[in-house]
């Protein structure tokens, strides 16, 4: 058996439908942010990165960076074992009551990344529910999709951010049935933002649970940065929220929280908790800074929506056709992979720019586009210059514009 | 519905079973491992460790220290995006270099778990051979479970070590369907070792790949710590090899390694990889110090093999009943839960001594034990403390002893 065709073939399906991925490789400098080392061998030296989830640059806060210095001097490198053998650090418990008070929880629990966190807790919680259905956004994260998978129980799939089909898909489910509404407040590749009280109404409504993903929006929304359902006054409404500290908080690991009970349930039956190393001392530490740091200070998130807004009105201006929403995330549609990949290399290229080509299976096949990502420390100047950069490349690749 | 009544008979049903874990809270002080400080409020406020898989205790070794250290001020904190998007950082794309060359091998792929390196790679290799079986040791990981119910193909289960089994299994499946072998070479709870070159023969003789997990073994065994693959000399004969950068290595991640065309496909089909932040650059020149290191480096491997010798010969002279193998690991049976809970207790509260109870699920009912691991760090009067503090709870617990 040729085994290596097999997988060939496989990576040539990709090529064949211009959708193979090519990794940029970069360094980048602490301090210097955006601006990074280019070592991809295409552009020059430098070059200003527009599309990272290092939202508000907190991955170079001197705050952050000393918290994990100091941890790793203090407590070692790795865990040294799962939670339950010797991994279970001060620092991890620390960090669990500082995400539990971030959302107004009883308790959370931590994870080495946001998809394990969706992947592991949506099966369990389901599996520990017999007879569950889970009511699942049809955008939701593949994280949650393979939860939910994993999960084996029924599954539905409500249309995005459509709380009358939501409404009608619990309308037929048995009153007696557990069910589980699974949902993301902030979409990353649209930015769109879920109407959470009306889906928290239904919720009550047909006594169901709440899943919410606020990925994309912990550290951002709300006073003290706990998401969109913390500025919607709406955390208490969740029974379990679900967040990362690899975006907005800069650094890396995801996370539940929810009530005492629940979180005791997965930490006892979750195999992706159980089994696996638990977060280093050092990492947890640093995370812990950086939640801390953002339940204080609003200036990262008021200069963040700042500078969303107004790259947006600028790229509008120029008739580029930009997905105009309610969030941080600036997407500008291509509508196309080859183009978009072209797009995308001609920016890095001929104008040290950095923006990933986002193509299916991301999002949609034919809405293929450049997601955009503005930082607090992302000056006046780069966004002219990212400007007339998208200008110039529209212009070659005889890219469709909008009216201004 | 009362979804937390659902939650607390599930916790309630692990008090029942007297498995309920009660995760020990520690602090490792850098450079006096495997002494901690003891935050469990249970015993002294010092505690000598048992039970890490900090197995060389590489988590507080300088250079791993100062590279970790060092890449956070040079690069920041996390990676700021997953692989694609943004987070390809040099220093990730260094470590896979390292990691590839470790095991022989043309590429190699970087997770932020060894759990999710299994559970994704697996699934995607799978899935990528239509019409697939694979053949799974009985005694394999959880993660590995979990992949290849993920991958939704045929499974086939051969008794543990057991190649005549797996004999019989292969001969029955027709030639022209793609055969995955997955097994691990050092088994971490009983600490027994797999036969590689025998499975390696069946997998010639009947065309099948195979997958090894050595998370147990890398950085253990092998002149230049590839596992035992690489003391056996079969790392050639092995197609996808999987290991852990949280045990031997001291830091946290996992990775896969294998052939170029392999390691392409995974990277661009396996949802787990390409749906998370990838390692921070500080993790990745961590782990990438720790593996250099362990290249070069004997005097960790000879003396974390002496330690663990000295260690079974102690405790087999004091008729305490070890089981024992040909690994690093040193298991000390007990076969209750209740009472190796127990044990556990009064190690830590009257001896100062931590080995967290082995209940089920992680080992079979009936075979509930305390799992030792000796380390480089571990000296000879720690050695006879832990001896006579085994002997007290042994006789004081009335646990069966065995002729010395
Ligand atoms: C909505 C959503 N949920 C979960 C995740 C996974 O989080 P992490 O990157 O921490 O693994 C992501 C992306 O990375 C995401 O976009
Ligand atoms: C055999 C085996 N494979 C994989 C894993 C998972 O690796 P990690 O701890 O890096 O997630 C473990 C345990 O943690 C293990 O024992």
């Amino acid at each position: 058996m040729d085994y290596e065709a097999l997988f060939s073939q496989a990576v040539d399906r990709l090529h064949s439908e211009k959708r193979y991925r090519v990794f940029t490789e970069l360094a980048r400098n602490c301090g210097s942010f955006p601006v990074a080392d280019n070592h991809s061998g295409i552009g020059p030296a430098k070059i200003t990165m527009w599309c990272s989830n290092d939202y508000l640059a907190m991955g170079q806060n001197p705050v952050v960076i000393e918290a994990l210095q100091q941890a790793a001097k203090e407590f070692g490198a790795g865990a040294g074992g799962t939670r339950n053998i010797s991994g279970n650090s001060h620092a991890i418990v620390e960090l669990e009551r500082e995400l539990a008070d971030l959302h107004g929880k009883q308790a959370a629990l931590a994870f080495m990344s946001g998809y394990i966190a969706n992947q592991t807790s949506l099966s369990t919680i389901a599996k520990l529910m017999p007879g569950c259905v889970i009511l699942s956004d049809a955008d939701n994260h593949n994280s949650m999709i393979e939860g939910i998978r994993q999960a084996g129980c029924e599954r539905q799939i409500w249309r995005h951010n459509d709380v009358a089909h939501l409404e009608e898909l619990l309308q037929a489910i048995p009153a007696d049935r557990p069910k589980l509404i699974a949902f993301e407040s902030v979409y990353s590749m649209d930015g769109d933002i879920a109407p959470i009280h009306a889906i928290c109404d239904l919720a009550d409504k047909y006594d169901a649970m709440t899943y919410l993903d606020e990925v994309h929006a912990v550290g951002l929304y709300g006073n003290r940065g706990g998401g969109i359902a913390d500025r919607d006054d709406a955390m208490q409404r969740i029974h379990i929220i679900q967040g990362t500290l690899g975006k907005a908080f800069g650094v890396v690991g995801g996370y539940i929280a929810g009530s005492a009970k629940m979180i005791d349930a997965v930490r006892s039956y979750a195999p992706g908790f159980i089994f696996s190393t638990a977060m280093p001392p050092a990492i947890a530490a640093a995370a812990a800074a950086s939640v801390r740091y953002l339940k204080r200070s609003q200036v990262e998130r008021a200069r963040h929506q700042e500078r969303a807004a107004t790259l947006r009105r600028m790229l509008l201006a120029a008739g580029l056709p930009v997905l105009v929403n309610q969030s941080h995330i600036v997407p500008v549609m291509v509508g196309d992979a080859a183009l978009c990949k072209a797009a995308s290399d001609m920016l890095l290229a001929d104008h040290g720019i950095y923006i990933q080509p986002i193509n299916y299976p991301t999002v949609p096949r034919g809405t293929e586009r450049l997601r955009i990502t503005p930082t607090p420390v992302h000056t006046d100047a780069m966004m002219q210059a990212l400007t007339n950069a998208l200008l110039d490349v529209w212009q070659r690749l005889g890219l469709r514009r909008q009216a201004a």
